[in-house]
This record gives structure tokens, C-alpha cells and sequence, in this order.
């Protein structure tokens, strides 16, 4: 199933990815709504041609139009959200979302919603260390990668059009995951890194007073790994909280990593860093991004 | 004092840094030498215009003609290097260098050395994932801090040049630190970052067999914490050798602050994390480069 020229998109939720996806969908010729908070952002996006029309509320008539509805909002806003609101859907509608957890989203929504609907996972690998619809731009999700999360009670052809969904945006790799084990990969190369790079921000090197001016004295080997430690701190500590028990397993994985480094640097054990080096430039040549 | 156009410039170690350097200092306008191991590189920076001559050999004329001596070498290259052919140098020679780490350095090349020549060490805090002289870019000092390490010995003069050569390289910000403090903070901004890339891109995450191919499931994060993770293992495990003890302090600091971080996950503290991440966020925001 792929996405067709005549099916009316909605989006909820225009931040950052809602309207990256907006901009996206409009380019690509699809017909694409919006709801979400503010009517001054509904403004902003129609006079950019991001969207055709939006409210402010929930409207049951952009609702109730749409065959695609795709959720960007915070994981427990869109629960309510569809609890509240799914008698509204369209009788066939599939929706999907961009949540950043997923087995506690998936099982949960599934499970309320309605037989005639049906909801299709998947989490878009592409963001920005800024937020809203104003530094919203398709362009992050060039190159990137896009990852279903079905579970056994999606169709396939649900699937197939959530993943069309990812081609049409722009992004490089579509793949597939069960939600929990997307939950475990992604405590590890999304939710760790952010702990790391947050750790590395707010801890006191040694130093003495210069510590204090260390952007003076930075390069950008630091500057990389703290990009993303400028963060939104109301999402990110929902999101580790939703996947808690795998993130606390990844961080002992990483800590226990690090720790067999430390031995062999108190040990003089050079061979062993420079096989623990070459290792890892080996490995990280497949992770460039194919743009 | 400051850098003059009738000034020669000898730089030792035509790799990416020796290579940027001679770029940036021959289109400011300075006539530039260099002497490194490979005549093809001496040949490709001659036909690109980078260098007007050079060797690949200790050419005693090259080094006798220079007023600056810039050595872009490994530590222990470096200190050899100086100790076999400082009879060469011209009274009154200014030497510099890129080392990463200084007090192993500082003191031994200066207590060694002619008292008519003297040595102001630097650390531009500048590089690229890649190495040698075909990947050189002056670029890549725009936006970058220059950070001198003047010891007791140094003249008011030698560290002025030494700043202005800083300057003229191109870089945004120059400041001094003396060699020890530089170790200290150089091990928690470019060491640490380093080990945690490593070990991020050698350890083995939970999720089964997906995390053999977890180059289809990452996103912007984690490629930007293990961009790094791509190194010149000869050289990074040279540099962490030479400063054993402040590595593995800051380590511990950072350990340290990671594990805060998971006992806040483990007890459910919430406002706890959203305060680091508040820190965090607004701390980042000091550590853009200023272009």
C-alpha cells in the first residue's frame, strides 16, 4: 500500500518534527493539515505553505477528513490525545506517530483504539538541538534513518504505507524493529548518548578556577560530543523514564566498556587501547551518513 | 613582539596540522619551509603552492635559515628530533609546536636546549578526523581556540610572537594557560572525549542481533559522539600514555557524574534530571564557535 495523491494528511503536533514532516509532505504534493496548540503557529505554517489549512483545537472535521493522521507530541499527550479524541477518526484511518520510545506507546494505543483505525509505530532518526515549528526543515531528514516498529497487530499493508510515509520524506533507510527491541537500541545510540553528553556538561573537571572558562580551551572534539546537551528537559526526562530499565542496562554496558579502557591505561596495556582504537575506526566507517 | 613578513618559517611535520599551518601562514603572505619524512609530500605541498620549498631530510640550510621553527611531530618524535639537531637551529630561533600534551614536553625540551634558541609551546586546538598533508585545511582554525602554555623560562617577547602567530593563523580566540593546568583541561575536552568515543563504538549494547547493524537505526546523535571515535591510534595512544594520571582523574569526575545521573533514573527523581538537563542546556550554550 502506498501513499496516494488524494489522501489528506493531519498532522498533530507542529514542533520541530511536525513540521519538518509538514514541509516535507506539502513539497512532495500531498494535501496536509494541522492541529496543535497555538493558533499563532497554525499561522506560521499556513503563510509558509508548509500546510494548506489548521486549528488551534481539536477540530472534528480536519479529524474526521484525514486518512493519514501522524502524532507528534509528547508520549503521555498523545495517549490522552487519542483517548479523548478517536471517535473522531475517519472509518480506515492509519495512524502513526514519531514517538521516541515505543513498547509502553504501542501496546497502550493499540489497545484502546477503535477496530476501524489502525495505528502504525515509527520513530524518524532525525532532529535538531532547537525545538518548534520555526526551525522546522526537511532537509534533517536526508540521509537518515527511519524505523517501523510493528507489532503483531498491524497489517501489512499499514506497514507498507508507513514505510512508503519514510521514503516520501526524504530518508535514506527505512528498517524495521519490534518496539522493545527498538526501545533497547535506542536507549543505547539515542537516550546514553544524551546522558553522556549531559554528564559531560554539568560535571566539575579538575582544573582549578580555569575550568570555569573551559569553552576557551575547547575543540571540537567536545563541541561534537555536547551538540545534543543542550536538550528539552521536560521531553528527554519523559522519554528515559518510559524506557528506564533498558537505559540503565546500556549505561552498565558503556560504563563497563570505559572501565576495561581505564585498566589499560593504568596498566601501560598500549597494545590493548591501539586494538581497542583500530576497532572502533574500523566500525565507525559504516556509520557516515549516505547523502 | 609580533610575526614579520621577512620572517622564515621551517615547519617539521608536514601532516594535517603541519600542512594547514603552512597553507595559512604562505597565503598571509610568509615565506615557508617544511621538512618531513616523505618527499611526495614535500612535492604535493610545493605544487599546491603551501610551502616554496622543503625536505625529506634534516637539511641544515632549511633549518638554519629559519627564524620560527614550528614542530607538528609525535612527542617523542618531537624531543628526539631537538635533541640530535639543535645544533642546527639559528641563534636567536624561536621553536613552537602543536603537541597535545605539554608538561612532558615543556620541560624536557627546554631544559635541553641551547640557551640562545627558546621554546614557546602551543596547542591549537584544531583538527579533523583524517590525517596528513592532503588532508590539510587552514580552515579548519576559524572559530577555534589557540592556546599558548608558557612555562617560568619563556620570554615576555617569545610568547607574544607566539600569540601573534595564533592570530595570524586565523584562530578566534587565544589564551595561555600553563602547561600543567593545559594537561589537566585537555584531558577532560579532547582525552576523555575521546575514550568515551571509543568505547561507545566497541562496547556491545543489549538488543540482540540488531546491534550488529546498528548503523541503520542511528541518528545525528550518535554519529556526533563517535565521529571522533575515528582515530590515529599510534598518536592518541602516545598522548594518553603522557598523561596517565590527568586522564584518569577526569574519567573518574565523569563516572562520577554519570552515575549521579542514574541514581536519579533509578529513584525516579524527575525534577532532579530536568535540573541537570536545565544546567546542561544552559551551560551548551557558551561552547558554540564563534564564526
Amino acid at each position: 500500500m502506498k501513499l496516494q495523491k488524494n489522501h489528506q494528511i493531519l498532522i498533530v503536533g507542529l514542533g520541530l518534527l511536525g513540521g519538518s514532516y509538514a514541509e516535507a509532505l506539502t513539497s512532495a504534493g500531498y494535501h496536509v493539515t494541522a492541529i496543535t496548540l497555538s493558533q499563532e503557529d497554525i499561522d506560521y505554517a499556513v503563510e509558509r505553505g508548509m500546510i494548506s489549512r489548521g486549528a488551534a483545537f481539536v477540530d472534528a472535521e480536519l479529524v474526521g477528513a484525514a486518512d493519514i493522521v501522524i502524532f507528534a507530541l509528547y508520549p503521555h499527550v498523545f495517549k490522552n490525545w487519542v483517548r479523548e479524541n478517536q471517535q473522531l477518526f475517519k472509518p480506515g484511518a492509519i495512524l502513526t506517530d514519531v514517538t521516541g520510545v515505543k513498547s509502553c506507546i504501542v501496546d497502550e494505543i493499540q489497545s484502546m483504539l477503535r477496530p476501524d483505525v489502525e495505528f502504525i509505530a515509527a520513530h524518524p532518526m532525525a532532529g535538531r538541538e532547537c525545538s518548534g515549528v520555526r526551525n522546522a526543515d526537511a532537509s534533517i531528514f536526508k540521509g537518515a534513518n527511519y524505523v517501523v516498529t510493528p507489532s503483531g497487530r498491524n497489517t501489512p499493508e499499514a506497514i507498507a504505507l508507513c514505510e512508503d510515509l519514510g521514503r516520501t520524506l526524504g530518508f535514506a533507510r527505512i528498517s524495521r524493529l519490534a518496539p522493545k527491541e527498538h526501545d533497547e537500541i535506542i536507549a543505547f545510540v539515542s537516550q546514553l548518548t544524551h546522558c553522556i553528553a549531559v554528564a559531560l556538561m554539568t560535571c566539575t573537571p579538575s582544573g582549578g578556577e580555569h575550568t570555569n572558562r573551559l569553552e576557551e580551551y575547547t575543540g571540537d572534539s567536545f563541541r561534537d560530543l555536547t551538540r545534543i546537551a543542550r536538550l528539552n528537559d521536560e521531553m528527554w526526562s519523559e522519554l528515559f523514564k518510559l524506557n528506564k530499565y533498558a537505559l540503565l542496562h546500556q549505561m552498565t554496558v558503556f560504563e563497563g566498556e570505559l572501565n576495561r579502557m581505564r585498566s589499560m591505561l593504568e596498566l601501560d596495556d598500549t597494545e590493548g587501547l591501539r586494538e581497542m582504537m583500530r576497532k572502533s575506526t574500523a566500525r565507525r566507517a559504516l556509520f557516515d551518513k549516505k547523502l
